[in-house]
């Protein structure tokens, strides 16, 4: 309950706020799974997203984008036409249920051991089997009749009057596709990287846990090809080989080791060549590639401690899979969860698709023979690692005293200055400032309440400085600086304020 | 045919040097209307989505970012599910076909004057009586049965089991509707402005003219709410007031007079507020909304030359609509373009989904009354102004001896640096600098050919500038900083080459 009581104040301030607003649209009843950025939150995820393409940008990758809506014969190829569903009951008057939830749910309400039974990969019959054997019923209490559908998770439709499409469940799909320009783009050589940030699409039938499972969202994959042979011939490794990654083993796990014992054993992570040295990472490539990953998400701003990467079980892990790790955030509202998956793809995708089109997408190695490359795979999105950073630096420690804060880097704050003036009588000369502080700045005006209220205020959306235009302005040319973190007040010059901020954001 | 012709040339550019390709998925035979932005063509999308947001904030709107896909009820209440159509005929055969299309392809085919009879907003029976006098067939030879049906332009799809929902044919719709929340985060104030950029879908039957006619694109819309009085009580009107705009009013088009001429008269365009003087914009806002249009497309980098804004004429304009301005541009390939409308709205889009939502979307004013605001909107994508600049700035003047130039604003240049080492022995070390200088720019390494070819090759995709590591770098740590458009060279300091390539960029 105390998490739920967190969501519940958490989701309130990002409404108040401005940063999310939702279930979409609002004024209509709203549609589970979707959400409206506010003025704050699209400032923020545009931050967040940001930072993505600087670190790929500055690792040699480029991004493309490729279209949301493909045809049917896409994701007949990509699989998931086939295999991307969920299993449905119907209950005696027709309604339908997602099976799984519903026998969480069972198990949630009447206290019983969801660990004893096995619902992630089972069978049908074993579903059913659990329904029967544990007398579920639907929520109205009316019984489930024991046949199960899939219920496909992409959002179909027709381009032109007959072409069959769907809404892409992924980006990652779509990015693959124009292999070849890339390989022309890039002169033939091998390994390169290109990355999409774009929306996706989830049907789910009844998404839950608020931000974390939107049925349309943005995905940010970034895609690393090289041959087989390049995993372990990787120059870029030497750069980060001596770079700790808190890396918590799919043998670990099973061991019962908690993710703390790892932290006791490496402090700050396991160094990489350390990691490989022990087998728990295979090649270089992909050890690089994690690396890249968590670079990432601390760029966004994630604190350090707040990280994991977990590595699948082979349970978990897709057939074609070589290895995969998901990055995990410790949120204060859900706990650790997964934002982020790192796999090696092997040669499947383009080999799928060479199939499939009947056109080879191989490159061309040095000896003149042509292979198919393989795909490291960054696969994660930018809501997520949006709502961590307010789920992260929201706090209400102080919110009986009418405080809250929002202590996110400063980096990353959606409004980095607000412009007040000290009264009402200095509005036209601290609006003018105001003004030609918006040429360089993102900056909001305030003067409504006291400043110490209009601190507070700024304080709440994470404002890094406050500018106070007061009377010793009219005569000095100075304002004062205020420094969220610190409450540091100073001096500045109108005619040095620009240089300063810009040196100090 | 001079112009298809450099539409040929200018699409294979763009194909072979990584900025579009298409349409899209190329690998499975492509789908008209869908194309990939490859590593360059984003960069440069992404640079005019920049100056985009730069104005907007700038001014004083935030963004937001709203579902693409929204229930049926949105679509009823916006008018696009009973309005947003094609006229479609079929063929004995039951081929389907644009009414309007079929009757400007025959007008085409046989020299007939197309601007003799009347297509646009025609009403069915109109058209009928057009195919019948004309004895026009489909392009099959087939005769064409009598009868128009209304296609419509959204792409349909499903929400849960059941949702009936839509692509969205717009970003604007989306926008309005969490009103009531932006009037909270602007503290009930108006005049404010928020804006959107975000994708779009139009499903048109066969799309032409390329990237013209997308069937999935990227909107950028802005709304400037404000109460109808406020119009011509509108303070930021003062600093634009004497800038001068290429007005091409409904009057000037009816009286024949070409756009050359209204240049002759006001050298440089017409002073705003000479235009409302005379009556051709009616009220200081909505001058004030133009003026901001056209400072987007100026700093996008499209030549002032190459824009003009055409009032619509009464026949144009929406029922709703107070005025209704393009923003159009001269483009190479297709002449005059329109790439943005400038739209007073009035109260019609919050006083329909008030009516609808059964929501007062209305705020409150001075005196205490409750009103509905007016909408005052920019509408516009960013594929065409894209296109634009590679339409304008691509240059094969001196194709014949093997040099293309791409002479965009050095301030939208997809790469700005490109980093060369003079031979192959000097790799090493400059290749250490590449990697330096990409913590804080995009840059590109070439090492292949000669000195000069890689000149060429970086003029061809608009690179500002090239840094070239020689044998004296490794004595006076001075690399040479070559500029594309003078051809200058300048030997600076490496210590130094990140503040100066700062201050040129």
């Amino acid at each position: 309950m105390e998490r739920a009581q967190q969501l519940k104040d958490l989701s309130s301030f990002m409404q108040d706020r401005g940063f999310v607003y939702g279930p979409s649209p609002e004024i209509y009843g709203g549609l589970a799974g979707f959400f409206d950025y506010g003025p704050l939150g699209k400032l923020l995820k545009n931050n967040v997203e940001a930072q993505i393409r600087k670190v790929f940008q500055k690792n040699g990758f480029f991004e493309v984008e490729c279209p949301t809506v493909m045809p049917r014969i896409v994701w007949e190829a990509s699989g998931h036409l086939g295999g991307f569903t969920d299993p449905l009951i119907k209950d005696a008057k027709g309604n339908s249920y997602r099976v799984d939830k519903l026998i969480e749910e069972h198990f949630l309400k009447n206290d019983l051991d969801f660990d004893s039974i096995k619902v992630d990969g089972a069978t049908d019959e074993e579903l059913l089997k659990i329904i029967a054997d544990y007398k579920i019923k639907a929520p109205s209490g009316e019984d489930l009749i024991p046949e199960i559908t899939k219920h496909n998770l992409m959002m179909k439709t027709t381009v032109g009057l007959d072409t069959e499409s769907y809404n892409r469940p992924e980006t990652a799909t779509t990015t693959y596709l124009p292999f070849l320009r890339y390989m022309n783009f890039f002169r033939d050589k091998l390994p390169n990287g290109v990355f999409q940030i774009g929306k996706a699409y989830r049907n789910e039938i009844s998404p839950r846990q608020y931000m974390l499972r939107m049925r349309e969202f943005t995905q940010a994959e970034a895609q690393l090809m090289l041959f087989a042979d390049q995993k372990n011939d990787f120059e870029k490794f030497e750069k980060v080989k001596d770079k700790k990654l808190p890396l918590w083993t799919a043998e670990m796990q099973e061991k019962g080791g908690s993710f703390i014992n790892l932290e006791a054993n490496f402090p700050g992570g396991v160094p990489l060549e350390k990691a490989l040295e022990k087998k728990w990472l295979k090649n270089k490539a992909y050890a690089w590639t994690l690396a890249l990953a968590y670079e990432v998400f601390i760029a966004m701003g994630i604190p350090q401690e707040r990280i994991r990467l977990r590595q699948h079980n082979k349970d978990e892990m897709a057939f074609y899979a070589d290895d995969a790790w998901d990055l995990e955030i410790n949120l204060n509202t859900f706990g650790w969860t997964e934002v982020c998956g790192i796999h090696d793809r092997n040669d499947y995708d383009l080999s799928t698709h060479s199939k499939h089109s009947k056109k080879d997408l191989v490159a061309m190695k040095e000896d003149g023979t042509k292979e198919i490359p393989h795909i490291l795979e960054i696969a994660f999105g930018t809501d997520r690692p949006t709502f961590a950073l307010l789920d992260i630096f929201y706090d209400e420690k102080e919110k009986d005293e009418g405080k809250t804060k929002f202590d996110l880097p400063y980096r990353v704050a959606p409004i980095p200055l607000a412009v007040l003036p000290l009264t009402n009588k200095l509005h036209e000369q601290a609006y003018e400032l105001y003004t030609q502080l918006q040429e360089d700045f993102i900056c909001q005006y305030d003067k409504s309440g006291s400043v110490g209220k209009r601190y507070l205020r700024a304080d709440s959306i994470g404002t890094p400085y406050c500018v106070t235009y007061d009377f010793d302005t009219l005569e000095d040319g100075c304002i004062t600086l205020r420094d969220r973190d610190t409450g540091n007040q100073e001096r500045v010059k109108i005619t040095e304020l620009k240089d300063r901020l810009k040196s100090l954001l």
